[in-house]
């Protein structure tokens, strides 16, 4: 191939120049709490919010990842973690690209949010705990989850038969059965803006 | 959670409302073609092209997903099948997040580029085919993997052990060992705008 010399060779499109092209830098919006905490909720609302303000996101969750990427993926232990390790590259590479990404997944273990917090890189990582009584996200059990669990139908379900492990040092708590969701939403995105500063 | 409606549930950012945003619409452009046809090259002449032309671009090739992403991955028929739908996968969230994805990856076989297709929707998808001899490509082997391929250390090489398959019907074809880089990238740039017209 004759290369003549209009792109120079050093020059690629990267990170930094996307962001400049944006006008916003990336960040990875990470909710974890228990199955009917409300992360999908908190998670759609913030993506709105941000969108309204002119920021380009991406909202990523199970009914994205689940019947696409990882369709092939159970919930034996081995490949939960191949789920939250090919989300966590999924997410990378969308940083890369420039995004917001909002993503709302239980991700019941310390060592896994870990995991996704270094793939990423720990500035561009937020962690927002959904903190709601497990009696009242069995009580809302909006996908009749919780009743399937008691009954054995599923196992490993996070709260019932699996352990979920509290965020030591979230970025925001949010206590969705007492808390209003318009302040919510107020509340992350007051601390999403900071950090978005450039 | 108390939900308050501000948030009216029917409204969801969608892939629609980025591209409203971003003033674009979304697009897979994937080069394919023997490896050392040059498809990095024009992939990455596409992207800068594009950019300085104010257009959100994220560039996929071996490099950003091998690593990553698929880095399970070998090389074994199976592994290959599961590549390149996970780059397909990939793509179709990259797609609705509004971007206009630049891929570089051989992608061998007419049935793994249908996949593609299919996955990311076949108005979003435009197939170039980076047409070289193998005797050139074979005399750049930038990477030394051709010879590595002829001694017998790698196995299944497309060109050598393993079958390249022509597109019938690809949306531009570029004859790297005849063409100028830099009108390759005008003829590409030319058509991607017109697919990118709203």
């Amino acid at each position: 191939m004759n290369k003549s010399n209009i792109f120079p060779t050093e020059f690629k499109v990267s990170r930094e120049t996307r962001a400049k092209l944006l006008g916003q830098p990336s960040l990875l919006i990470w909710f974890t709490g228990l199955s009917g905490s409300g992360k999908s909720t908190l998670a759609n609302g913030t993506e709105i919010a941000l969108h309204q303000q002119g920021i380009l996101t991406y909202l990523l969750d199970g009914d994205n990842i689940r019947y696409g990427l990882n369709k092939d993926l159970n919930f034996t232990e081995c490949d939960r973690n191949e789920n939250i390790r090919r989300i966590a590259e999924v997410c990378h590479l969308m940083l890369e690209a420039g995004l917001v990404v909002v993503s709302a997944f239980i991700s019941p273990y310390r060592s896994e949010r870990e995991l996704i917090k270094n793939i990423v890189g720990p500035d561009h990582f937020m962690e927002i705990f959904v903190d709601c009584p497990l009696e009242i996200c069995e009580q809302r059990d909006v996908k009749g989850l919780y009743q399937k669990a008691r009954m054995g139908q599923i196992k490993n379900f996070t709260g019932i038969d699996s352990p979920y492990e509290v965020p030591d040092y979230p970025d925001l708590t949010i206590k969705t059965a007492e808390e209003d969701l318009e302040l919510s939403i107020a509340r992350i995105i007051t601390i999403v803006k900071n950090k978005l500063k450039p």
